[in-house]
């Protein structure tokens, strides 16, 4: 049979004959069985995604941008602030396009613009409390997504193993997966309790944790603050994975994009100041988290040179340099910031100092509509317990396999709220372990909360 | 044996006993026997570079900006203008930066913001003939830089040949073997003539292009206008090209971000409109190149969705999404061209017309030096064979393995002026192809070409 089919969620290519394939990739989304494509002729399946490739789908942000796109909801779903960046942060861009000095369009340096590294080394090198070499221990990204992906593809070999904490940023698993390693997951667990429920009650259980460890461990991924409970790792808790670290020779990737957005006094640790961790940790920031400015896609590793060399040749053979006017506008921001650090008037307390209240006005209309939200101690996330209304919900129109995506999509279509299906953030045979939950974005104007804390009110 | 060493040129860690493999790397660059750094454990030897990237070196721009922030000399290397781009695309960027829409700066659609996928459509559709669908034929990407890394690791699998067509823009043999693909080279020749060289001069043998191909060819890179030759590839030699393509089912990635910059009424003709090519073309474009801003690093691929989906599965796991603001910025600079498209006041007609006089100016000043430069239809950089002052010069103080490594180094320590080596676009065994050459990039300020001039005339 000549015919072959491209299947749109999979992405393969497969004959016709090769359908029960894609019945396998079908029980994962209902979607599958009627979007595959025919083609006259068995030729394109020489342009088959590659193996390093194979299974991948489109990720959970096309389908509900796309969502979002139809339907039009309040969307409490990806993560970044509809309000205005602060305007010393987009002003700086504004006078860097009309500057006089026509380079700061050109290209920069590849590693990264030499006044933003000067910036980053001057911040970090206060908190970790040790000299960071701007030219060779922090490199700049894309976005600290990129920051990720150099880390992982500049450091995982096909075969070795990678500890993630579910429910995790949901593009871990396919980066160490691009990179023939073979992640092991493990989720945290919420602390059966009565009450409020906080991301502290989020744990791992030290016995399942040192039992991933093993001679085949290359590296562990941990995020703090965390996406999406809003888990800030106390120091008992790093300690505990530092140890294991060392014992192993494990890398410590710490995804710390959220640093600034801590609450309630709770101190957020980099697990590179922890003994003996500086030299197997890579630590990974983002301008978009920190001065609310995500479209600007500028992030950075640093660590010791030499790790930070791996990611450089990654950095050098995929993307090269970042945009030099974005680069160069963090760099002014941070200068600002670096003269009034730990001031009251710092950025870097007024933004948590003035999101917490939002945090508490969210937690009080979920739990008014009879969710059971998890208050975060840290980022801009709230997770929330869904499942008491489910006998209230009908939710037969929608397919998908998982009651999370059934929930969300429901809920954006009839009610016009949008979040995020929890479920995206777990590893497949963790799936069932996010399903009660949504997870809404409270870095939103605050008449925007107030639409969302309506609507929730009328439905009741 | 238990010290580590780190060499800082191949990026790899070997131990002291395991010296011989760097004498291998030594070869390339004598600097390597220096820069190893001894390592206390052997335990950081586990954070060596994975397989696919054990080999790598830092490219020829790391050490060539490098050389240039020591010796500040005037830069005719790389290639980017030093004069202002136009101002309605620099404005255009202040005026995002202050618009009150706050989204501009925020994430915007992961494959590519939607009014410039729009404006990119509207272009190429024209340009191609076909109606190129915005939301699913056009990938954008972090520069043409990050389309190419896309693209092959999209398509490329373990094991698959990929052609390469010499001198190459020197990432794609990197990207090729990150890929695990397998290069196969094939450089183009300079016919031997009298008189003044034109990079239509520069040309491949039919045969030998022939024999490359076979069953597990899966990609031949095509750039044209042709960086650092400056070939714009005619029509016939594209006819060549495109017809073993067809026969050996051979997808063709054709970089094409100079497109605007031809010369002398050549016409840049692009292979995915001849026949039977669309369906195996993916087309890269660069908006740092058409609108003269090398640092916004916003750059496309484009083609028919089947091929350009596997670029939008590694972009997904890469990048993710573009700087919101420049994609605006690029997006409203199109919309202004898209009105003003053939018509005398465009930039796309306006910047080549400017270029040709400083093309002339160069290869004046450059053959009144005893160079033979090769004129180029396309492109701005401009080739020259600079073998012809070689009796004069005493290179014994550069270490270098290349001739044109020793030459331009000389150049820039001793001259102030910098080009660049143009055998770090040859594979290894045809490297001695370049040494004869010099690289330099005409599109400058004309008194920086003066003073260049002015430079080789009092060396003379």
């Amino acid at each position: 049979m000549r015919a072959t089919l491209r299947c749109s969620m999979c992405v393969n290519y497969r004959r016709v004959c090769a359908l029960p394939r894609h019945t396998i990739f079908a029980s994962h989304r209902k979607q599958h069985t009627h979007k595959v494509t025919a083609f006259s002729s068995k030729s394109m399946e020489k342009f088959d995604l590659p193996k390093r490739l194979q299974g991948s789908t489109p990720s959970v942000w096309n389908e509900y941008i796309a969502l979002a796109m139809q339907y039009k909801p309040l969307n409490l779903g990806q993560g970044f602030p509809d309000d205005a960046a602060p305007e010393y942060v987009t002003n700086s861009l504004a006078d860097i396009a009309k500057d006089k000095n026509p380079l700061l369009h050109q290209y920069t340096r590849g590693n990264g613009h030499v006044r933003l590294v000067q910036a980053l080394s001057k911040l970090y090198s206060g908190l970790v409390g040790k000299e960071l070499n701007p030219l060779s221990d922090i490199l700049i990204t894309s976005g600290a997504y990129e920051a990720l992906y150099s880390t992982i593809m500049g450091h995982v070999d096909e075969g070795e193993e990678v500890i993630i904490i579910e429910p995790f940023f949901d593009c871990y698993e396919p980066m160490v997966k691009m990179a023939r390693g073979v992640p092991r997951f493990i989720p945290l667990k919420l602390r059966e309790k009565d009450g409020p429920i906080s991301s502290a009650d989020w744990v791992l259980d030290d016995a399942e944790l040192e039992k991933l460890f093993n001679e085949k461990t290359k590296m562990i991924i941990l995020n703090t603050p965390h996406n999406p409970t809003g888990k800030v790792f106390h120091r008992q808790e790093l300690e505990r994975i530092a140890e294991l670290c060392r014992k192993w020779n494990v890398l410590c990737v710490s995804d710390e994009v959220y640093e600034w957005l801590v609450f309630d006094g709770v101190e957020h640790v980099r697990i590179c100041t922890l003994p003996g961790m500086w030299d197997r940790t890579i630590t990974i920031g983002s301008a978009g988290k920190t001065f609310s400015v995500t479209g600007w896609k500028i992030g950075w590793a640093y660590g010791p040179h030499d790790l930070i060399r791996n990611l450089q040749m990654v950095h050098q053979n995929s993307v090269y340099t970042c945009p030099t006017p974005l680069q160069e506008g963090v760099a002014r921001s941070f200068e600002v910031e670096l003269a009034r650090l730990g001031k009251p008037e710092s950025y870097f307390l007024t933004l948590p100092r003035e999101l917490q209240p939002k945090r508490d006005f969210m937690a009080k209309f979920l739990s008014d509509a009879g969710m059971r939200p998890t208050i975060p101690e840290g980022g801009y996330f709230m997770l929330a317990d869904w499942s008491p209304l489910a006998q209230k919900l009908d939710l037969s129109s929608e397919p998908d396999r998982h009651r999370d995506y059934k929930f969300t999509k429901w809920m954006t279509k009839n009610m016009g709220l949008q979040g995020i299906p929890p479920s995206a953030f777990y590893s497949e045979p963790n799936k069932h372990l996010g399903e009660d939950f949504v997870r809404y974005c409270f870095i939103k104007k605050q008449a925007n909360l107030d639409k969302a804390a309506e609507l929730l009110k009328q439905w009741n």
